[in-house]
């Protein structure tokens, strides 16, 4: 038995996501700033965020819906001239927005291809990943792409499953500790935390203690050496 | 060689959809009859939506966002009080909306999953098609689901490859001409049309002339004798 299967994250794991997000957050206070309270704008927004995720899911439509909806809550349902529709340039300049890989992952995931079935597994608007992949140039390097609307245990079994040769054989790589490492570290897998410099607070959660399947790593571009290291997988079961 | 696969179509073809498209449109012309001509509001949401297709892609998420936009556009920037609030509610009822399944789906998907791999293959927002789905019942009926942003020849050779034995021992079923039918036909695969009582415009197309493939029915309801009783595939090829 050996690691066959490489399961990537896309967002702030290949790419920068959350500081574009965030860039927008900032733009959205300073459009409502001479209309309402500074201070509570940024909480408001991340408020409705998370009251709309179970109907919006993931992705940057549901995010600028949800900022209208904001600018309506802040402006009693009246908000100047101009402000809407610089929500939905806002939106539209994220679904379009240059994509731009981290530093060293062209290179380990070139790498890691040559050894591993690599899988991009993501959350997010489906028409905006599959962009996204495309323009990073990184799309060939993957056997298969999956686009879900929850990162949960049972997710992973099935992706490890259809895709791999099971979790037990398979590493999840990715950003989130909620969403990459603790659902699969609980499917069975392998799990690698790589944090990026700014985390969507939905997204936080505690590393798990000693576990003996979990790494953390600064930087993508010691993960190709860290697989290759593992002990022999019989040793884990 | 006989059929393994059979592609079914979503919205329109097991529940509907469209008309819930329609009713939100009409509610859209009401509600902006007071503050621009109604003539062209209608036209103008069309054309909105269209333009938008390719940043946003299909589902309710972008259609509320085009709704928001066309509002702007015909208000000069500056919609009355309550519309964009009133705008974002029927998206969000879209979003909630029962699923009330065609006649005669329950029965004839019961029949076919006894024979055949059944795939579900559908655009849309993704976690409003599995809520759909899941709120249909029919979920276990189904082998695996596949929500994509786009329906074209290569989305049906990659899908009956990875989920059935090929395109030529297949079956598409759906009520889009232009999404279901025509790209599934140019696959290899076979392809059943169903019309739905109303058709979105972008789906529109023309039916294929003889094509030996193609079957047109009136009702999900013959679909497993249109099956059962295809030639044998040797014939086909």
């Amino acid at each position: 038995m050996s690691i066959t299967t490489v399961g990537l994250d896309a967002d702030d794991t290949l790419w920068h996501n959350e500081t574009i997000f965030r860039l927008t957050h900032a733009r959205f206070v300073d459009l409502l700033a001479g209309h309402a309270d500074p201070d509570p704008i940024e909480a408001r927004l991340a408020e409705v965020e998370r009251r709309n995720l179970r109907l919006y899911g993931y992705g940057v439509k549901g995010f600028t819906l949800s900022m209208i909806e904001t600018a309506m809550e802040l402006c009693e349902g009246e908000p100047p001239a101009g402000v809407i529709r610089e929500i939905l340039a806002a939106g539209r300049e994220m679904l379009a927005h240059s994509v731009e890989t981290l530093p060293g992952v062209d290179a380990a995931l070139a790498a890691l291809s040559e050894r591993y079935r690599l899988v991009l597994i993501t959350k997010g608007d489906l028409l905006d990943q599959e962009r996204k992949l495309a323009a990073s140039g990184l799309g060939d390097l993957f056997a298969a792409v999956e686009i879900v609307s929850e990162k949960e245990r049972a997710t992973y079994d099935r992706i490890f499953d259809r895709h791999g040769t099971g979790p037990a054989e398979a590493v999840m790589v990715g950003n989130s500790m909620k969403s990459d490492v603790l659902p699969a570290l609980e499917a069975g897998a392998f799990a690698v935390h790589i944090p990026y410099a700014v985390t969507w607070a939905h997204e936080l959660a505690d590393a798990p203690e000693r576990h003996p399947r979990y790494g953390a790593l600064e930087t993508i571009a010691e993960l190709p050496d860290w697989i290759a290291n593992l002990p022999e997988l019989s040793a884990f079961t």
